[in-house]
């Protein structure tokens, strides 16, 4: 999508070859890009979350592996990189996904070969999480479509960022929302903090400032009290992974919002490419949570006064803190899950029904 | 409570008869008290929260209208100080109920009679939160030893601060913890951020920690998980007000958790003194939510690495940002309330049975 007129994606290849991305750490207040020159560089700009998002991981880590095969693209070389990049966040299962898709394309042919492959192979997923988001933001669009024809705005409440800045481009929660705004629907979205890293006051709110979509911040706290007052219409998030049973792994305090949007009636759905779904997990149990550093909650950076970036603290010297970074929506509360190939319910034999299988990188 | 050894209440008069406060504002990281000197002091601290909880803001306002006696006792003179006052903090029930109370008590007697008077129905009003206060622990120790008879560990979550720092001393939602841990039972709290005034970080890890009770922050976002994984026993909050019906306002975000709780079989108890029941609110709808700046959202305060207390911007320059200070948690999701004189359902019967109508100041 745009920023000051141009159009940007959350990773791509100069015409040069560089493998450039959005430094996601220096937002809102700063728009910078870093060029990405191996797969050490790669492996930390996702553990650092200069990229973050479930398939822009996916892009880098592929990206990350051809970058690896310009030092070596001997089978103990892939598997070392794919090591590496596996180790950096253990609960996005696209990041899995796109290792394994690439280890077998690269596996196909003989080394001297692989790291022309590598490049348009990583292009290859890269340009299929664009066209999934597309085709997403398509689908998401008829729910939006249907709920303005009783209403004058349609309010969306979000959770954390499932936006182009998560994806390559367009976003996945986004995406039907980009649609609406450029079809002339008068939506308007709540934006959540998302404690503890900020990301829906960031990110969200960045993207949807640049884009021109009317958008309020609100704390984590308020969006269920919004639910109760009828000014919320529409719940929409992203997840990390989805399990076969249509439970959906995203960002912590998404099953809050869940559990809200239930005891208000209001529809609940989760937008995401198929290759999130996890098909081996068959119950929330069975997803594993991420923990990440206490410091996440503890302080807290943003712009001082004099237009620096600082840090605080704002939780006292001996106080412990925990910070997991992902919950799980059972599937009973979630209306529908959204995907590049339509919406179903959240269910076993619908999601299967319409999704099938995996798909193949370059579908 | 304690800190460092010394005993403090949230509010109190010196032997020079000063009317004292804690400045809530500089917690965590300092702590200071500040003296209030007039009935615009004691409203300035009021609405800039350098004190904050239903019990304190009432017995700050009990001072204030004995403050300004000093300087005319008329009744214009009072019935200007308790529009001061009641302009403060438009949800405080307590702020209400304990003007009205002074008005009364100072209308029986002649103007010169007035000031002495407004100073010992202060101390009532102040001694009176106190006592109530500390029967609430004692109630809710009741709940926290059955749970313990069936774990070695209780596991408590509570959101915002409803601490002896709201109160004048013991706290409401936090006096049964403090009672718990000073009765030898293994308590460890999970202290809600509670954005986005962080008081629950601030305010409740801080007393906690003075007095030396186990306790971790997380995130507001982080309790549904907890609850969903086993590790929350009791959900404990206290109430800005209490609907007939049993309903309970409270900090936002305090119906988020309700529901989580319900969700998942915990018990989700408020504590509050009589005196927060409005019996003129018979349901959710009817209670006024206060609107504060979205500069609490925006920005955030804490300390820098070099010690100093700054506060830096989080949300983008042009994105708008709503912070409304309250939510009310149906009666169907509340267990129970705990009073000074019991506990008892949510629901308009049980709720007149125990505490029949308003307690008077000194009782």
């Amino acid at each position: 999508m745009k920023v000051s007129g141009q159009h940007y994606r959350g990773i791509w290849r100069t015409a040069e070859g560089i493998v450039r991305v959005v430094d996601q750490t220096r937002l809102p207040f700063e728009f910078a890009t870093r060029d990405l020159d191996s797969v050490d560089a790669a492996a930390e700009a996702i553990r650092s979350m200069v990229v973050r998002g479930a398939p822009l991981i996916g892009a880098t880590a592929a990206y990350g592996m051809a970058l690896a095969t310009r030092s070596g693209a001997a089978d103990s070389d892939l598997d070392a990189a794919a090591r590496l990049l596996r180790a950096t966040r253990p609960t996005a299962v696209d990041l899995l996904w796109a290792l394994e898709q690439m280890r077998r394309a690269l596996g196909r042919v003989p080394e001297s070969q692989r790291s022309a492959l590598a490049f348009r192979e990583a292009d290859a997923i890269s340009n299929g999480y664009v066209e999934h988001c597309r085709a997403i933001g398509g689908h998401g669009l008829d729910i939006i479509r249907t709920l303005a024809q009783s209403r004058r705005r349609i309010n969306i409440l979000t959770h954390c960022n499932a936006g182009w800045l998560a994806c390559v481009d367009w976003g996945t929660a986004l995406s039907p929302i980009y649609w609406a705004h450029d079809a002339g629907i008068d939506v308007h979205v709540w934006v959540d903090e998302t404690r503890p890293r900020n990301q829906g006051a960031s990110l969200t709110a960045f993207e949807l400032g640049a884009h021109g979509v009317a958008h309020t911040v609100i704390a984590d706290n308020l969006g269920g009290h919004l639910m109760q007052r009828g000014e919320v219409d529409l719940v929409l998030v992203g997840s990390d992974r989805v399990t076969a049973a249509g439970d959906v792994c995203n960002k912590v305090g998404t099953y809050l919002k869940a559990l809200a949007a239930h005891d208000n009636g209001i529809p609940f759905y989760a937008a995401q490419p198929r290759s999130t779904i996890d098909w081996s997990l068959s119950g929330p149990a069975d997803v594993p949570i991420e923990r990440r550093s206490p410091e996440e909650l503890t302080h807290v950076t943003g712009r001082t006064r004099h237009g620096t970036i600082d840090t605080v603290q704002v939780v006292p010297d001996g106080s412990a803190a925990l910070n997991l970074g992902f919950d799980v929506t059972p599937a009973r509360l979630v209306t529908g899950l959204i995907t590049e190939r339509g919406v179903c319910a959240a269910n076993a034999a619908a999601l299967r029904a319409l999704v099938g299988d995996r798909p193949a990188a370059n579908e």
